[in-house]
């Protein structure tokens, strides 16, 4: 293995920027061994490895210091391996025949929008729309949350146009926190199932695209439940 | 009312030391007008109210400046009004006739732990026990995160002789990831749900008390969902 031992390494550094949005338009950083053997297992591309022991043979791999760990990693504890991959690319075309997309408006916490990735996967959700201004998808904290989970699950940034070309082949449904209508009959017809920000709920775009809403029954009514937390109970419901 | 400019005052700082836990032995800072008017409909005993101008008569309330409200506060944008209150204080025989209860074995996570507390209360448990060594429910982050709701149940930390007692009028549930037996049936018994640690789940002393264990059923499994997500599919699930 090659190795590299010095923070102030020209890759190292180029490798550190991943850290902060602006510099992934191309690649992103992925901590962990988790979260980097899910990606090889999507079958990512691969930039780079580091490593601070284990090989990983067919990829270029670096052994790295502690120290330089240190310096790439997002969390107070750095991972054991970390790797640089592409970002994953896709196309609403892909999302045609899915029978349960996901669309998240506005989400604004990476740790609701890593959960409910993972939720989603677990949920037989087949893909996630992001739409307005949604935290970005590729931060290490959101990767983390989803516990390796995204990379099994197309995710893409949608604009009102794209979204609108579904109404011909999926039924929208708008999740709301206060209805009068509890029981949603889930039908076998394809579906959208949108989410709104923790602050605002859905924007009126969304809203008006809606065929139909769902709500989560209280026995004792809060003003409203965690994000992610509803996005759970919302998709197991859906799974039955 | 009367006004405190100085960031200095005796009073402030002594306030501000209720931030770190080892200082909120008997008194707790709640913050944001939704908590405090939570806490004063819970009729907790309130010490002092800080406020940027709402008046709260009745209470021992100060007119505060900004800068004296952001060095009581936690959060990043300080809020409007902050009081100091009494710890409210249980004890387990409180518990005995409840139908409902939830025990947290050795939750870290403060998010995690508030949110739990909110889904508690919205899906009609009745009280909480924490065990092990959970995380504060006082600190100001597990309060943001019940989003108020924490002072409309009754929370306590026990130890295993104390659950012990319960085995006589309540069926022990323990929440695991993994397992075959997805379907329980919901009985008329007294319960007491027990969910445990994000990193390991729960501890043997509790495993070996439960009667009867319940898990989510997932069209593709995935290692483990987030645990505050998890909590609340299952209290959703035994609501009904």
């Amino acid at each position: 293995m090659k190795e590299i031992t010095s923070t102030s390494n020209n890759l190292i550094k180029e490798v550190a920027k991943l850290q902060q949005k602006k510099y992934r338009n191309e690649l992103i950083l992925i901590e962990g061994k988790k979260a980097v053997d899910e990606a090889i297992n999507a079958k990512l591309e691969i930039k780079y490895i580091f490593t601070l022991k284990d090989d990983y043979q067919n990829y270029d791999t670096y052994l790295v210091t502690e120290a330089v760990m240190k310096k790439i990693s997002t969390t107070e504890s750095p991972a054991n391996v970390v790797c640089v991959a592409k970002k994953p690319i896709y196309k609403t075309a892909d999302f045609y025949n899915f029978s349960k997309i996901v669309l998240l408006d506005n989400i604004k916490d990476s740790g609701n929008l890593g959960t409910i990735i993972r939720a989603s996967c677990a949920f037989g959700v087949e893909g996630i729309f992001l739409f307005g201004d949604t935290t970005d998808e590729f931060s290490p904290k959101t990767i983390r949350s989803s516990a390796g989970n995204m990379f099994k699950i197309p995710i893409l940034k949608v604009n009102l146009a794209e979204i609108k070309e579904f109404k011909k082949t999926h039924k929208f449904l708008a999740t709301v926190c206060h209805s009068n209508k509890f029981e949603y009959k889930n039908t076998k017809e394809n579906m959208i199932v949108m989410f709104g920000s923790e602050a605002d709920g859905l924007c009126k775009d969304l809203l008006n695209l809606s065929d139909d809403t769902i709500t989560i029954k209280m026995k004792n009514r809060v003003e409203s439940l965690n994000l992610a937390l509803s996005a759970g109970i919302i998709l197991y419901e859906l799974q039955k």
